[in-house]
């Protein structure tokens, strides 16, 4: 039979990573290409004794649960971002997702209608333009620099545009790994609360900062996020986003969405409706994870620190050799890529292909980016998943992709 | 802020279950209201088991994984609807979902464009409502009897609104329990052939049916979903969801979507963007539990088609009682539901408000009705979740609340 699929399914067609996974499954195959943390580094034994805890104790952890999700562990959240991140939220303003990808779908599903102007960062993740995408939004990008988006464009795309929604990352944004300033933290804020535009928070990576906080400070009263900059940490005109992907294991499926009452009773609506809820099993696995007394949240994220901050150094290095010499590149102070623009005129989606053929993936700029043509010069690296050795193996051959390149023009 | 929610927020809100769910926390509340299954039956320990062997061999199992899901467990899935529901899949038509909510949502999203019309039986589960009002489709409601849907109706209707699909679940329909004949099936299926309405068929409950086969022969043979009846097995007509929920444990949420690989690539595609994927390690739990030499899911099934007949004939001896002499119902033959038209002129959802008051709950026919007045007087029991003692309890709470109403008026 001949399908007729709706208008919409035509502007989502052609998965980001579908092409790169196929061939990442071979098995000497590196990937730079994906938003993966290290595997080596997960939590394996503690979360089996976790398994062992709630398995043996109660058959509800089986059972359907909350839709707003586990409420020990919503309370968990409450607790740790109100002491450690200076927010301010009840019980009744945090929903439990799958992953940070369903509370951002579940955000623009109920409040983006067909046409509705959405700001993002230029370039930003392909998982925001995707689902953007598939509510028919109109997507403006706004431009950047290494202090933040540029306050004067975003004031006057918001002139020109009235958009409902800005989708913003400033705790290393993905892909280019900008930790905003305190400033413009602030000059955002008030910008989009003078012309009434919802700030959607992304802070997935926000714990995976580099920096040396014994002789800063701690990172996030330097660094607040947009939400616990607002209202004194009550957010209204920010909704927040997390996971526990980056920080504990994506094989969870565990993030969350804060905000305002009225956002999250609604964005509760659409989840049920959507999957009716997020694993309760996986909800109280965490939970018993993050209460047991032979693991410590704050010294597992640190040692992911560490070690992410040691990968990032070596494919610093790795840069240094020829075939980079003309690509340009800020070194992120966190997060878990690397954005480069490639070596004059050099085409990320040729330099893909040669690369796959090697044995070695990145993410092509082009699909970081509303309109393509501004990422085509340009590449993500992911530095996290690959083990040092795989760096070393990943790098090397796309370097031989790059010189292969350059030697022919 | 005032938030501008889009349109669709609107038609979702009230979300059907929430006051219903907030009186069954207290202690002693007996709830007949939710699609739960009995929690005293999960396989816990063979779960147990199966976590000890995932999580002490491979981080991988805490990674993201394939967003089509567990490649060995789509495998399993495909050889056992292969070899006992003569459907006859390829690899590339499986889609694992988090329930069979999320295959539903995702089919819906991807094919229904606001004010498409949409067939559903008459009445219908209160999920598959909310996910179509939530994609402003036109929601044709089809009347049936005890032996389907009423093939004149679906015609006639079908000429009117030319819908793009029909939400079926032929196996213990949810709200009635009704079990279609196979004449039915037959021409169900080849009136949405001739006038090229895709089926979503919804086989959630199709393992749950109580009569004996040692004397009839086996059940998919005399019951085959519509998509076994479907070019042998191979689907195309026919969009099948299925769900590991009541069969093995909700907890888990993993359902799974089987059709032509057309529309599964595009469900996929979106399925990336709704939640990037369901979780990789519930998936690897699955597999390893249907793997098990210690565990056995055809036993494990059989487990409960006998404990639950047990109930459903708990629960008509008590409807035996004066005070439901006046209501109507036919006794299902498998499935988790006992639908049920009240002694005349009893509404349902005031019949609700005075039992949760007394402590019971139950589903208002209003929320499985397009049109809330086809289900102001019936009323959805589940008979699965509560063990007997709760089930003898709740029932008794419900007569004396209609015998309150019965003897005003």
């Amino acid at each position: 039979m001949k399908y007729s699929f709706a208008t919409r399914a035509e502007w989502i067609m052609g998965s980001p990573f579908k092409h790169i996974r196929l061939n990442s499954q071979q098995a000497s195959f590196v990937s730079l290409a994906e938003e993966l943390p290290a595997s080596d580094l997960f939590p394996l034994e503690a979360l089996h004794t976790a398994a062992t805890t709630v398995l043996s104790s109660h058959p509800m952890a089986l059972q359907y649960g909350d839709a707003e999700g586990f409420i020990p562990l919503r309370e968990w959240i409450r607790a740790e971002w109100k002491q450690h991140k200076q927010m301010e939220m009840n019980m009744n303003q945090i929903l439990l997702t799958t992953g940070s990808q369903q509370a951002m779908d579940l955000i623009a599903r109920v409040y983006v209608d067909l046409g509705d102007a959405v700001l993002v960062e230029n370039p930003t993740s392909p998982g925001c333009l995707q689902i953007l995408r598939m509510q028919g939004a109109t997507i403006i990008p706004v431009e950047g620099d290494q202090e933040g988006l540029r306050l004067q464009s975003l004031d006057e795309l918001i002139e020109r545009h009235h958009p409902k929604l800005l989708f913003v990352s400033p705790n290393f944004s993905n892909p280019t790994g900008v930790l905003w300033s305190m400033d413009r933290r602030k000059q955002v804020l008030d910008c989009c609360r003078r012309h009434k535009v919802l700030i959607v928070e992304d802070d997935s990576y926000g714990d995976l900062y580099f920096e040396d906080t014994r002789t800063e400070g701690p990172f996030s009263r330097r660094y607040p996020t947009l939400c616990a900059l607002d209202e004194h940490g009550k957010g209204g005109q920010v909704l927040y986003i997390g996971s526990f992907s980056k920080t504990v294991a994506p094989g969870l499926r565990i993030g969350f969405a804060m905000g305002h009452h009225q956002l999250i009773e609604v964005m509760g609506a659409a989840k049920q409706l959507a999957d009716w809820q997020s694993s309760n099993l996986n909800q109280r696995l965490l939970y018993q994870l993050l209460e047991s007394t032979t693991f410590d949240w704050h010294e597992h994220v640190a040692l992911l620190r560490r070690e992410y901050r040691i990968r990032l150094r070596l494919m610093e290095e790795l840069l240094k050799r020829p075939a980079w010499r003309n690509a340009r590149y800020h070194l992120p102070t966190g997060g878990m890529f690397l954005w480069i623009q490639l070596p004059g005129g050099l085409q990320s989606e040729l330099l893909l292909k040669s690369s796959i053929s090697k044995g070695v993936a990145f993410c092509p700029g082009t699909l970081c980016c509303v309109d393509k043509k501004l990422g085509m010069e340009a590449i993500r690296l992911n530095f996290t998943h690959p083990g040092r050795d795989e760096l070393l193996l990943g790098m090397h051959l796309i370097s031989e992709a790059v010189n292969e390149f350059t030697a022919r023009s």
